[in-house]
C-alpha cells in the first residue's frame, strides 16, 4: 500500500505557538523531517505575519532550504489569497495548498466570504498555481462537523468536490478541524468522493480531539486515501489546555503504518527525535504517544 | 448492534494503585457505574491479599453490593485459582472470569505453570463454575504479543481456544496486556475463532500503550466481538510513568460508540463524573480524553 505521509507540523503545528521559534530551529527539524524520509513537509503558511507572526519567516524557510532538498521531498506551503500566491511564487514553493470550509460561519469568520464566493475564489488561485506548473492540493474544511454549526450535510461537502473536480483539480483533502470526525463518516464520505471518480487523489487530515485521530486515518486509508496529513509530536490545537487537541501524530501513525509492515523506509526513530526535542522547546509534554514510551520492538 | 460494555476498572486499573482505596469510595464508584448503565462491573479479584492489598476487600464489596445489584447488572470477579472460585462462591459472585496466557514465558512467571497444564486447570476451574449455574468468562491473556516473547503465532492462541470449545466454554476474551494489538491482527484472530465456531461469544481486552486502543476496540467491534472489556478513566498500566499505557477508557469508547449511534442509553454523563472523581482521587491526570476535553456535542 502506497501511503504518502504529509507532515504539517511546521504550519498547523506550529502558528498557533505564542513562543517565537528562531529560524535556525526551524531549520534543523525540517532538516530531520527531511532525513527521516516524510514524504511532503508543509514549511508554513503566507498568511499576514502581524496576524501570525510564528509564520512570518515562511519566504526565509524555502530559500534557504530549497537549495539542499532532496529529490524525493515535496516542500509545501499554506496559501489563503493571491498575496500568498503570488509571495509563494516568487520563493519557488513547489507545492500549494489551499481551500474552503464546508461550514459558511466558518467560511465567514475565516475570510468575509460565503462557500460559494469562497471555492470559485480558490479554484481561480489553484488553476493559476497549475498553469505555472506546481502541485496543487485543494482542501474542504470543517467537512465532518463544525465547532460553530455542528453537522455539516454530506451533500455541501460533495458539492464543493464537484466543483474541484470540474476544474480538474483531483488532488483533494478532507479536514477535519473541529475533530467531529468517526469511521462512519470518514468511510461514508471517501466512498462518495470515490464514486464521483476513482481517479481522485484523497488526502485527509484529521484532529485527535476526541481520540479517534488515528481510527480515522486509519478508516480512511482503507477508504483508499492515499495522503496522509499529520503533525510530529501531534503539535496543533489550543495551547492553553492540557487537552491533547492536536492534529494526529506523525510517529504515532507511522508507528502504526510499520506495525502492519507498510512504510518501512521511514527512519521513525528520527521522527521520534524531533517530538522530543520539540517538546523540550516548549517545556511540555505533547500529546504523541510513541515519542513518550518507545517504539513497539517485538522479538 | 448490540454490544455489551464491561468495565474493569475497579480490578485492572486499581489493582496496580499504591494507594489503598476506602471500600466507601469503591462502593461509590461501582454504585455511579451501575447507574450509568454498564452492563457488566468486575468488582475485584480473589487473589492472595499480601501480593494484591488492593484487591483485599473484594469479598466485602459483593457482600455489600449483590443486596442493591440491578437485575440489569452483572458483576464480575477474576479468580486465578480454585481458591479464588472458592471464596467467589461463598460470596455470590455471579460472573467469574479466568484465563490462562498464550505466552510460555508469561505463564511461567503468574503460575509456575506450561500453558497447556494452566489451560487444563482453568477449564476444571470453568467447568465447576458452570455447573455451579455461574456466568463464566475464559480468557486467553498475551493473545496479541507478550512483553517477555515478543510475538505470540496466532497457532498457539488458536489452540487455547479450541480446548475451551472442546470443553463447552464459549465466552471467551482475547485480552492484550502488553497492548501489542493492531487491527490486521484483530480481525485476523477473530475471524480464525469465528471459523471454528460462529456462535462464540468473543470479547476484547486491549490496553492503549501504544496509542491503538480504540482503534483495536472499534475492529474488534467490526469483526464480531460483542463484549468489549474497557476502564473508567483508562486506568490500569504502570502508575509511576506518564505515559498512558491504562486499558482503553470505558467513557471515551462508549463517546466512540454514542457517535456512531449505538448504546445510546448509556449515561454517558455519568461515567465521566466517575473518572473526573478519581481523577481528583489520586490527584494525577488519567489516560481517558473525553473527561478532559468534553464530550462532543453536535447541533
Amino acid at each position: 500500500m502506497n501511503i504518502i505521509i504529509h507532515d504539517v507540523g511546521m504550519r498547523d503545528g506550529l502558528q498557533i505557538e505564542k513562543d517565537l521559534i528562531p529560524l535556525e530551529k526551524k531549520i534543523e527539524w525540517i532538516k530531520k523531517l527531511m532525513d527521516s524520509g516524510i514524504d511532503i513537509i508543509q514549511m508554513g503558511s503566507f498568511v499576514n505575519p502581524k496576524k501570525v507572526p510564528s509564520m512570518a519567516d515562511t519566504e526565509q524557510l524555502f530559500i534557504q532550504l530549497n537549495k539542499i532538498k532532496k529529490p524525493s521531498t515535496v516542500f509545501s506551503a499554506l496559501v489563503l489569497n493571491e498575496k500568498g500566491v503570488e509571495r509563494g511564487m516568487s520563493v519557488d514553493v513547489e507545492m500549494f495548498c489551499m481551500g474552503v470550509s464546508a461550514s459558511e460561519t466558518h467560511s465567514q469568520k475565516n475570510t468575509g466570504m460565503s462557500v460559494s464566493e469562497a471555492t470559485e475564489r480558490i479554484i481561480a488561485m489553484a488553476k493559476e498555481c497549475i498553469k505555472a506548473g506546481k502541485k496543487v492540493q485543494v482542501s474542504v474544511q470543517s467537512a465532518f462537523g463544525c465547532g460553530f454549526e455542528g453537522k455539516i450535510p454530506e451533500e455541501r461537502v460533495i458539492s464543493i468536490v464537484e466543483k474541484y473536480l470540474e476544474a480538474g483539480i483531483k488532488n483533494i483533502s478532507l479536514a477535519d478541524t473541529a475533530g467531529h470526525g468517526n469511521p462512519e463518516k470518514v468511510e461514508k464520505l471517501y466512498s462518495a468522493i470515490f464514486k464521483l471518480d476513482s481517479t481522485v487523489e484523497c488526502a485527509c487530515h484529521f484532529h485527535n480531539t476526541y481520540g479517534l485521530g488515528l481510527l480515522n486515518c486509519y478508516t480512511a486509508m482503507k477508504a483508499g486515501v492515499k495522503y496522509i496529513e499529520t503533525a510530529f509530536g501531534g503539535l496543533g490545537g489550543c495551547p492553553f489546555t492540557k487537552s491533547p487537541a492536536g492534529n494526529v501524530s506523525t510517529e504515532d501513525f507511522v508507528h502504526l503504518l510499520q506495525q502492519l509492515d507498510i512504510r518501512q523506509d521511514i527512519k521513525l526513530d528520527k521522527v521520534i527525535e524531533i517530538a522530543k526535542d520539540t517538546s523540550s522547546f516548549f517545556k511540555r509534554e505533547l500529546p504523541g504517544m510513541i515519542y513518550k514510551i518507545g517504539k513497539l520492538r517485538e522479538m
